[in-house]
């Protein structure tokens, strides 16, 4: 298996997270080539440097690459699987970047037998979409999840780790089950919380001109990544909903429960129960 | 009424948000007086130039001030209104910076007639607690509640108003039913939000070592207020109950909303209502 400097790879959708692995990538390795149906991205790519090739034709992009990206939603991702098989030389290494897991190496596994397959997802993101928000340091002290098939060689993973340390993040090796339980509690639960707190505010204060005034930094952190690219996240919550699903319901439970002790006055058991949840958070970052 | 600049002010709890008011009223008025119970903040509030007089007692504090801020937990602001009134001078102001106002102005209705009172409340914040947090430039350009009482003069009230301007502040004068209807679902469900993502989290996937290196951007906003100091939410959440257990009953609704659509893998219900809740987002900032 040749050594990361020595590949040629193909990253395929040049939004935040392709754009931002291109720039990453560009002079660690022989050559980046940029795919994108959309011309305007592959110009911006060109003209910010983050690509050596930009090139429309999913087939023409990732000819001789030794690494394959999928970089695009993850239901898309799950599409080219099953296209690009054929077209990968013997030994490439196909990988992707999307959040959940599942379906996509259940994919993976019916890969012809020349591929490498290897399920990718850096833990990193913004509100904002597509490449005129890509940055090189995006990956910079993130976590990066491998999640190897039992088909994947030693190599191919080796290959993944140094792609991951490469852009400066920390290779974490999960299987694709134990990565979509955690995410849905660390990654999706938070997008859904902050979207029904904006449809709370929506459904009630928005009304008030003056909430326009008040809403303030709390309120701007907590709802944060409702703003993310909804057709992403669409994909996200349809090929993970049974984890989701399971989480949100205890995280419902928690709120009820926590409204109940509100409504009771129970005030010593409020107290104790979000000093401990204070305490947590405290060890977390 | 004088103007602010020839007012003394006293501060009440030289915390984040009275140490911040201090640092930020210093040199803008006449003399600014720190009081607190505990010497170790008085001298920190001293030795970073936020006050001229730092004292410990209340009494001899307020005594001679024109504008007394009470910036102490909801709780104790309560308190201290029944104690401070018989020591202020004629036509002195008591304002605070407590974040629910009804409670607060029902103690006010019961001051003595000498004294001209001012519900307050600037729309900052941090999950730091203390006078090591605190800023001169805190609420800068953030909004600064004032619920005046019907019994409040023009000039106090325009006293209040000069007051936020003077620490770079936008005043918003509302009423107090309708502050604590807003800050409810504005900042107080946030608060729960961000607790019970963090209960999730120590319910489910803590018990996991590789949720700590996956736990990322995402969690880390949605998550930071459940780190906001627990006697102080304490406080406000007992004093603000009524509203908060409605905004938090319909957010309730919405997870379930949400979490049955998912379920159900109703996509075009789901997306509809992730688009709508998305635009309202990237309006609100």
């Amino acid at each position: 298996m040749k050594s990361l400097g020595e590949t040629r790879i193909a990253i395929v959708g040049l939004g935040l997270m392709g754009g931002s692995l291109a720039a990453a990538l560009r002079g660690r390795c022989r050559e980046v080539t940029g795919i994108d149906r959309d011309g305007r991205s592959l110009e911006v790519a060109m003209a910010r440097g983050f690509v050596d090739r930009a090139v429309e034709d999913l087939e023409q992009g990732i000819c001789g690459a030794d690494i394959t990206v999928l970089a695009t939603p993850v239901r898309t991702i799950i599409r080219q699987i099953g296209e690009v098989g054929p077209w990968m030389q013997e030994g490439a290494v196909l990988m992707d970047l999307g959040s959940t897991k599942g379906k996509i190496l259940e994919a993976m596994e019916t890969l012809p037998h020349h591929v490498q397959p290897l399920g990718g997802h850096p833990m990193c993101g913004k509100d904002l979409a597509g490449i005129g928000a890509a940055e090189p340091g995006l990956f910079r002290e993130r976590t990066f999840i491998l999640s190897p098939l039992a088909r994947t060689s030693e190599g191919a993973l080796d290959l993944g780790k140094s792609l991951a340390v490469a852009v400066g993040a920390t290779p974490l090796v999960i299987d694709g089950a134990r990565q979509d339980y955690l995410v849905a509690t660390l990654s999706h639960l938070p997008y859904l919380l902050a979207c029904v707190l904006v449809g709370t505010a929506d459904a009630t204060t928005s009304a008030d001109p003056a909430a326009w005034q008040i809403v303030a930094g709390g309120f701007r952190d907590t709802s944060r990544v409702a703003a993310s690219d909804v057709p992403m996240m669409l994909d996200i919550l349809m090929t993970n909903r049974h984890e989701i699903v399971k989480s949100a319901r205890v995280c419902g439970a928690q709120l009820a429960h926590l409204t109940r002790l509100m409504e009771e006055g129970d005030e010593r058991r409020l107290a104790d129960l979000l000093a401990r949840i204070c305490e947590t958070r405290k060890e977390m970052f």
